[in-house]
Protein backbone atom coordinates (compact mmCIF):
# COMPACT_ATOMS: atom_id res chain seq x y z
CA UNK A 1 0.00 0.00 0.00
CA UNK A 2 1.22 3.31 -0.76
CA UNK A 3 -0.09 4.79 2.33
CA UNK A 4 1.78 3.28 5.15
CA UNK A 5 1.47 -0.17 5.40
CA UNK A 6 -1.58 -2.52 5.53
CA UNK A 7 -1.66 -3.07 9.06
CA UNK A 8 -1.88 1.19 9.39
CA UNK A 9 -4.44 1.40 6.46
CA UNK A 10 -6.42 -1.48 8.44
CA UNK A 11 -6.29 0.49 11.57
CA UNK A 12 -7.04 3.70 10.30
CA UNK A 13 -10.55 2.00 8.56
CA UNK A 14 -11.76 0.65 12.05
CA UNK A 15 -10.85 3.96 13.38
CA UNK A 16 -12.79 5.82 10.77
CA UNK A 17 -15.94 3.29 11.54
CA UNK A 18 -15.92 4.39 15.55
CA UNK A 19 -18.88 7.00 16.36
CA UNK A 20 -17.75 10.75 15.73
CA UNK A 21 -14.67 9.91 13.93
CA UNK A 22 -14.13 9.33 9.79
CA UNK A 23 -11.50 8.77 7.41
CA UNK A 24 -9.25 12.22 8.18
CA UNK A 25 -9.67 12.25 11.91
CA UNK A 26 -8.83 8.38 12.09
CA UNK A 27 -5.89 9.37 10.00
CA UNK A 28 -4.34 11.84 12.36
CA UNK A 29 -4.86 9.82 15.11
CA UNK A 30 -2.96 7.25 13.92
CA UNK A 31 -0.49 9.47 12.83
CA UNK A 32 -0.29 11.18 16.41
CA UNK A 33 -0.21 7.54 18.19
CA UNK A 34 2.75 6.76 15.84
CA UNK A 35 4.96 9.73 16.90
CA UNK A 36 3.91 8.63 20.35
CA UNK A 37 4.10 4.90 20.16
CA UNK A 38 6.67 4.13 22.42
CA UNK A 39 4.08 5.12 25.41
CA UNK A 40 0.40 5.78 24.34
CA UNK A 41 0.01 3.45 21.95
CA UNK A 42 1.00 0.14 23.54
CA UNK A 43 -0.42 1.38 26.71
CA UNK A 44 -3.74 1.33 24.37
CA UNK A 45 -3.26 -1.54 23.07
CA UNK A 46 -3.04 -3.39 26.28
CA UNK A 47 -6.28 -1.46 28.11
CA UNK A 48 -8.16 -1.63 24.76
CA UNK A 49 -7.63 -6.11 25.09
CA UNK A 50 -8.08 -5.96 29.24
CA UNK A 51 -11.78 -4.06 28.56
CA UNK A 52 -12.76 -6.38 25.61
CA UNK A 53 -11.71 -9.63 27.67
CA UNK A 54 -12.81 -8.76 31.07
CA UNK A 55 -16.13 -6.06 30.62
CA UNK A 56 -19.45 -7.38 31.25
CA UNK A 57 -22.76 -6.33 32.24
CA UNK A 58 -23.65 -6.47 36.02
CA UNK A 59 -25.96 -8.83 36.81
CA UNK A 60 -28.27 -6.46 38.86
CA UNK A 61 -28.50 -2.98 36.97
CA UNK A 62 -26.98 -2.84 33.78
CA UNK A 63 -23.89 -1.25 34.13
CA UNK A 64 -20.40 -2.08 33.01
CA UNK A 65 -18.00 -3.79 35.01
CA UNK A 66 -15.61 -6.26 35.17
CA UNK A 67 -17.19 -8.27 37.92
CA UNK A 68 -20.41 -10.00 38.07
CA UNK A 69 -21.62 -6.76 40.23
CA UNK A 70 -20.75 -3.45 39.86
CA UNK A 71 -18.91 -1.10 42.45
CA UNK A 72 -22.18 0.91 42.67
CA UNK A 73 -24.28 -2.52 43.56
CA UNK A 74 -22.02 -3.47 46.06
CA UNK A 75 -21.28 -0.67 47.76
CA UNK A 76 -23.39 -0.41 50.87
CA UNK A 77 -23.69 3.23 51.36
CA UNK A 78 -25.63 2.62 48.24
CA UNK A 79 -28.32 0.72 49.84
CA UNK A 80 -30.71 3.90 50.34
CA UNK A 81 -33.73 2.29 49.11
CA UNK A 82 -33.38 4.61 45.94
CA UNK A 83 -33.47 3.68 42.04
CA UNK A 84 -32.51 5.78 39.05
CA UNK A 85 -34.16 4.22 36.17
CA UNK A 86 -31.23 5.22 33.23
CA UNK A 87 -31.65 4.42 29.51
CA UNK A 88 -28.19 3.25 29.14
CA UNK A 89 -24.73 3.36 30.76
CA UNK A 90 -23.36 6.30 29.35
CA UNK A 91 -26.36 8.16 31.29
CA UNK A 92 -25.60 6.26 34.17
CA UNK A 93 -22.01 8.00 33.74
CA UNK A 94 -23.68 11.11 33.36
CA UNK A 95 -25.91 10.79 36.45
CA UNK A 96 -22.61 9.85 38.66
CA UNK A 97 -20.37 12.68 37.14
CA UNK A 98 -23.25 14.92 39.00
CA UNK A 99 -22.42 13.55 42.26
CA UNK A 100 -26.21 14.43 43.12
CA UNK A 101 -27.08 10.50 43.54
CA UNK A 102 -26.41 8.04 46.28
CA UNK A 103 -28.59 5.55 45.67
CA UNK A 104 -28.68 2.58 43.13
CA UNK A 105 -29.56 2.14 39.15
CA UNK A 106 -31.07 0.19 36.92
CA UNK A 107 -29.91 0.44 32.98
CA UNK A 108 -32.83 -0.02 30.36
CA UNK A 109 -30.54 -0.93 26.91
CA UNK A 110 -33.65 1.38 25.11
CA UNK A 111 -36.37 3.17 25.59
CA UNK A 112 -40.19 1.86 24.05
CA UNK A 113 -40.44 1.95 20.34
CA UNK A 114 -43.53 1.11 18.15
CA UNK A 115 -41.13 1.91 15.14
CA UNK A 116 -38.55 -0.32 16.72
CA UNK A 117 -40.63 -3.33 17.98
CA UNK A 118 -39.12 -2.62 21.12
CA UNK A 119 -41.48 -3.47 24.21
CA UNK A 120 -41.33 -3.69 27.75
CA UNK A 121 -39.91 -7.25 28.01
CA UNK A 122 -37.05 -6.34 25.70
CA UNK A 123 -36.16 -3.43 28.24
CA UNK A 124 -36.25 -5.97 31.05
CA UNK A 125 -39.16 -3.81 32.45
CA UNK A 126 -40.88 -7.05 34.70
CA UNK A 127 -37.38 -7.66 36.12
CA UNK A 128 -37.18 -4.06 37.04
CA UNK A 129 -40.82 -4.46 38.70
CA UNK A 130 -39.44 -7.67 40.20
CA UNK A 131 -36.39 -5.57 41.64
CA UNK A 132 -38.42 -2.82 43.41
CA UNK A 133 -40.42 -5.45 45.13
CA UNK A 134 -37.48 -7.41 46.01
CA UNK A 135 -35.04 -4.55 47.11
CA UNK A 136 -37.94 -2.57 48.86
CA UNK A 137 -37.17 0.15 47.12
CA UNK A 138 -38.76 3.50 48.37
CA UNK A 139 -38.15 6.30 45.78
CA UNK A 140 -38.17 5.54 41.82
CA UNK A 141 -36.22 8.17 39.46
CA UNK A 142 -36.75 8.70 36.16
CA UNK A 143 -34.05 9.79 34.57
CA UNK A 144 -35.35 9.13 31.22
CA UNK A 145 -33.73 11.59 27.83
CA UNK A 146 -36.44 13.96 27.10
CA UNK A 147 -37.99 12.90 24.21
CA UNK A 148 -41.05 11.20 23.00
CA UNK A 149 -39.50 7.17 23.57
CA UNK A 150 -38.16 8.76 26.64
CA UNK A 151 -41.26 10.29 28.01
CA UNK A 152 -43.21 7.23 26.78
CA UNK A 153 -41.28 4.50 28.38
CA UNK A 154 -41.46 6.93 31.61
CA UNK A 155 -45.04 6.46 31.77
CA UNK A 156 -45.13 3.37 31.33
CA UNK A 157 -43.19 2.45 33.83
CA UNK A 158 -44.76 4.85 36.22
CA UNK A 159 -47.81 2.92 35.62
CA UNK A 160 -46.46 -0.05 35.69
CA UNK A 161 -44.64 0.74 38.65
CA UNK A 162 -48.69 2.30 40.58
CA UNK A 163 -48.93 -0.60 42.32
CA UNK A 164 -46.00 -1.45 43.98
CA UNK A 165 -45.58 1.10 46.75
CA UNK A 166 -42.65 3.07 45.63
CA UNK A 167 -42.70 6.57 44.78
CA UNK A 168 -42.11 7.31 41.23
CA UNK A 169 -40.56 10.27 40.06
CA UNK A 170 -38.67 12.43 37.14
CA UNK A 171 -36.06 15.02 36.90
CA UNK A 172 -37.30 18.56 36.88
CA UNK A 173 -37.62 19.97 33.92
CA UNK A 174 -36.18 23.91 32.99
CA UNK A 175 -33.35 26.01 31.89
CA UNK A 176 -30.14 24.70 32.18
CA UNK A 177 -27.41 26.18 34.19
CA UNK A 178 -25.77 28.66 32.64
CA UNK A 179 -28.22 29.17 30.12
CA UNK A 180 -29.75 31.70 28.27
CA UNK A 181 -33.33 32.44 27.51
CA UNK A 182 -32.78 33.81 23.88
CA UNK A 183 -30.61 30.08 22.71
CA UNK A 184 -33.57 28.29 24.35
CA UNK A 185 -35.92 26.01 22.61
CA UNK A 186 -39.86 27.40 23.29
CA UNK A 187 -40.64 23.65 24.49
CA UNK A 188 -37.98 23.97 27.32
CA UNK A 189 -39.11 27.80 28.29
CA UNK A 190 -42.68 26.72 28.76
CA UNK A 191 -41.69 24.04 30.51
CA UNK A 192 -39.62 26.16 32.75
CA UNK A 193 -42.60 28.37 33.37
CA UNK A 194 -45.27 25.68 34.43
CA UNK A 195 -42.45 24.61 36.56
CA UNK A 196 -41.96 28.02 38.57
CA UNK A 197 -40.72 28.61 42.15
CA UNK A 198 -40.50 31.04 44.73
CA UNK A 199 -37.72 32.31 45.22
CA UNK B 1 -15.02 4.13 40.40
CA UNK B 2 -18.01 4.30 39.76
CA UNK B 3 -17.92 5.48 36.33
CA UNK B 4 -17.81 1.33 35.42
CA UNK B 5 -13.79 -0.17 36.22
CA UNK B 6 -10.55 1.63 36.47
CA UNK B 7 -9.52 0.09 33.21
CA UNK B 8 -12.73 1.73 31.23
CA UNK B 9 -11.62 5.04 33.26
CA UNK B 10 -7.82 4.55 32.02
CA UNK B 11 -9.42 3.94 28.11
CA UNK B 12 -11.63 6.53 28.58
CA UNK B 13 -8.89 8.85 29.98
CA UNK B 14 -6.54 7.66 27.06
CA UNK B 15 -8.86 7.95 24.67
CA UNK B 16 -9.85 11.51 25.29
CA UNK B 17 -6.33 13.17 24.84
CA UNK B 18 -6.25 11.78 21.21
CA UNK B 19 -6.21 14.76 19.21
CA UNK B 20 -9.40 15.91 18.14
CA UNK B 21 -10.89 13.89 20.62
CA UNK B 22 -12.34 14.54 24.42
CA UNK B 23 -13.97 13.22 27.67
CA UNK B 24 -17.16 13.19 26.14
CA UNK B 25 -16.43 11.25 22.32
CA UNK B 26 -14.09 9.31 24.30
CA UNK B 27 -16.56 8.19 26.30
CA UNK B 28 -19.00 7.21 23.43
CA UNK B 29 -16.33 5.59 21.35
CA UNK B 30 -15.26 3.02 24.51
CA UNK B 31 -18.81 2.72 25.09
CA UNK B 32 -19.73 1.92 21.53
CA UNK B 33 -16.57 -0.37 21.29
CA UNK B 34 -17.87 -2.40 24.43
CA UNK B 35 -21.16 -3.07 23.02
CA UNK B 36 -19.33 -4.72 20.31
CA UNK B 37 -16.00 -6.39 21.97
CA UNK B 38 -16.12 -9.27 20.57
CA UNK B 39 -15.12 -8.49 17.15
CA UNK B 40 -14.25 -4.83 16.66
CA UNK B 41 -12.08 -4.13 20.34
CA UNK B 42 -9.79 -7.26 20.03
CA UNK B 43 -9.34 -6.81 16.50
CA UNK B 44 -8.35 -2.98 17.49
CA UNK B 45 -6.22 -3.75 20.08
CA UNK B 46 -4.13 -6.32 17.74
CA UNK B 47 -3.83 -4.36 15.07
CA UNK B 48 -2.62 -0.81 17.64
CA UNK B 49 -0.54 -3.29 19.20
CA UNK B 50 0.80 -4.60 15.71
CA UNK B 51 1.60 -1.01 14.53
CA UNK B 52 3.03 -0.08 17.78
CA UNK B 53 6.17 -2.77 17.37
CA UNK B 54 6.26 -3.01 13.31
CA UNK B 55 5.91 0.53 12.22
CA UNK B 56 9.19 3.13 12.01
CA UNK B 57 10.18 5.75 9.38
CA UNK B 58 11.36 4.77 6.36
CA UNK B 59 15.13 5.06 6.05
CA UNK B 60 15.34 7.02 2.63
CA UNK B 61 12.27 9.39 2.15
CA UNK B 62 10.74 9.22 6.18
CA UNK B 63 7.71 7.77 5.44
CA UNK B 64 5.82 5.49 7.61
CA UNK B 65 6.78 1.88 6.98
CA UNK B 66 7.32 -1.63 8.52
CA UNK B 67 10.07 -2.18 6.72
CA UNK B 68 13.44 -0.63 6.33
CA UNK B 69 12.16 1.10 2.89
CA UNK B 70 8.43 2.52 2.63
CA UNK B 71 6.73 0.23 -0.72
CA UNK B 72 7.27 3.73 -2.46
CA UNK B 73 10.99 3.47 -1.98
CA UNK B 74 11.28 0.51 -3.47
CA UNK B 75 8.43 0.88 -6.04
CA UNK B 76 10.69 0.36 -9.73
CA UNK B 77 8.12 1.79 -10.98
CA UNK B 78 8.39 5.06 -9.49
CA UNK B 79 12.01 5.75 -9.83
CA UNK B 80 11.19 8.45 -12.35
CA UNK B 81 13.28 10.97 -11.44
CA UNK B 82 10.97 13.48 -9.59
CA UNK B 83 10.90 13.82 -5.70
CA UNK B 84 8.19 15.47 -4.16
CA UNK B 85 8.76 17.41 -0.91
CA UNK B 86 6.59 17.43 1.95
CA UNK B 87 5.96 18.48 5.48
CA UNK B 88 4.87 14.94 6.80
CA UNK B 89 3.45 11.61 6.56
CA UNK B 90 -0.24 12.95 6.36
CA UNK B 91 0.64 15.23 3.37
CA UNK B 92 2.34 12.39 1.44
CA UNK B 93 -0.89 10.46 2.38
CA UNK B 94 -2.86 13.35 1.07
CA UNK B 95 -0.63 13.27 -2.04
CA UNK B 96 -0.98 9.64 -2.71
CA UNK B 97 -5.05 9.64 -2.39
CA UNK B 98 -4.61 12.54 -5.50
CA UNK B 99 -3.05 9.92 -7.53
CA UNK B 100 -1.46 12.25 -9.45
CA UNK B 101 2.11 11.82 -9.07
CA UNK B 102 3.94 9.23 -9.97
CA UNK B 103 7.48 9.79 -8.12
CA UNK B 104 9.02 9.77 -5.10
CA UNK B 105 8.87 11.70 -1.58
CA UNK B 106 10.83 13.33 0.61
CA UNK B 107 9.26 13.52 4.16
CA UNK B 108 10.64 16.96 6.05
CA UNK B 109 9.25 16.09 9.40
CA UNK B 110 8.38 20.00 9.69
CA UNK B 111 8.93 23.53 8.67
CA UNK B 112 11.75 25.86 9.45
CA UNK B 113 10.62 27.65 11.83
CA UNK B 114 12.37 31.04 13.96
CA UNK B 115 10.27 30.81 16.71
CA UNK B 116 10.46 27.19 17.16
CA UNK B 117 14.15 27.05 16.76
CA UNK B 118 14.31 24.74 14.20
CA UNK B 119 16.80 24.95 11.49
CA UNK B 120 17.59 23.13 8.27
CA UNK B 121 19.72 20.51 9.83
CA UNK B 122 16.55 19.80 11.97
CA UNK B 123 14.63 19.30 8.61
CA UNK B 124 17.59 17.25 7.02
CA UNK B 125 17.68 19.61 4.76
CA UNK B 126 21.10 18.97 3.77
CA UNK B 127 20.56 14.81 3.71
CA UNK B 128 17.61 15.94 0.67
CA UNK B 129 20.53 17.94 -1.08
CA UNK B 130 22.52 15.31 -1.08
CA UNK B 131 19.89 12.44 -2.31
CA UNK B 132 18.95 15.17 -5.09
CA UNK B 133 22.35 14.88 -6.33
CA UNK B 134 23.09 11.14 -5.72
CA UNK B 135 19.08 9.98 -7.22
CA UNK B 136 20.38 12.61 -9.87
CA UNK B 137 16.66 14.02 -9.53
CA UNK B 138 15.29 15.60 -12.49
CA UNK B 139 12.52 17.60 -10.79
CA UNK B 140 11.98 18.81 -6.78
CA UNK B 141 8.19 19.29 -6.57
CA UNK B 142 8.03 21.44 -3.14
CA UNK B 143 4.25 20.38 -1.78
CA UNK B 144 4.39 22.21 1.37
CA UNK B 145 1.41 24.08 2.73
CA UNK B 146 0.74 27.54 1.36
CA UNK B 147 1.70 29.33 5.34
CA UNK B 148 4.54 31.42 6.03
CA UNK B 149 6.53 28.49 7.40
CA UNK B 150 5.86 26.57 4.64
CA UNK B 151 7.18 29.18 2.00
CA UNK B 152 9.01 30.33 3.56
CA UNK B 153 10.90 26.54 3.69
CA UNK B 154 9.96 25.82 0.19
CA UNK B 155 12.33 29.30 -1.08
CA UNK B 156 14.96 28.49 1.32
CA UNK B 157 15.13 24.69 -0.49
CA UNK B 158 14.74 26.21 -3.68
CA UNK B 159 17.73 28.65 -3.06
CA UNK B 160 19.62 25.27 -1.65
CA UNK B 161 19.47 23.21 -4.80
CA UNK B 162 19.89 26.03 -7.43
CA UNK B 163 23.02 24.80 -8.63
CA UNK B 164 22.42 20.86 -7.95
CA UNK B 165 20.66 20.84 -11.60
CA UNK B 166 17.57 19.68 -10.46
CA UNK B 167 14.25 21.74 -11.98
CA UNK B 168 12.36 23.27 -8.40
CA UNK B 169 8.85 23.90 -8.46
CA UNK B 170 5.87 24.25 -6.30
CA UNK B 171 1.96 23.53 -7.02
CA UNK B 172 0.22 25.74 -8.35
CA UNK B 173 -2.25 28.05 -5.89
CA UNK B 174 -5.74 29.13 -6.91
CA UNK B 175 -9.04 28.45 -6.44
CA UNK B 176 -9.94 24.81 -5.28
CA UNK B 177 -12.19 22.49 -7.19
CA UNK B 178 -15.65 23.40 -6.51
CA UNK B 179 -15.19 26.16 -4.71
CA UNK B 180 -16.67 29.35 -4.48
CA UNK B 181 -15.61 32.53 -5.20
CA UNK B 182 -18.01 34.30 -2.22
CA UNK B 183 -16.11 31.69 0.17
CA UNK B 184 -13.10 32.42 -0.60
CA UNK B 185 -10.22 34.68 1.23
CA UNK B 186 -8.58 37.47 -0.69
CA UNK B 187 -5.50 35.60 -0.86
CA UNK B 188 -6.06 33.04 -2.56
CA UNK B 189 -8.38 34.91 -5.47
CA UNK B 190 -5.42 37.70 -5.89
CA UNK B 191 -3.59 34.50 -6.52
CA UNK B 192 -5.41 32.83 -9.06
CA UNK B 193 -6.25 36.07 -10.77
CA UNK B 194 -2.45 36.41 -10.88
CA UNK B 195 -1.86 32.86 -12.30
CA UNK B 196 -4.83 33.12 -14.72
CA UNK B 197 -4.46 31.02 -18.14
CA UNK B 198 -6.23 30.90 -21.13
CA UNK B 199 -9.21 28.56 -21.40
Amino acid sequence: MADGSDDIQALVGLMARLPGLGPRSARRIVLHLIRKRAGQMSQLAGLLDRVAVNSRECVTCGNITDRDECAICTDPARATGELCVVQDVADLWAMERGRAFGGRYHVLGGTLSALDEIGPDDLGIPALIDRVEREKIREVILALNATVDGQTTAHYIADALADSGAAVTVLAQGVPIGGELDYLDDGTISAALRARRRL
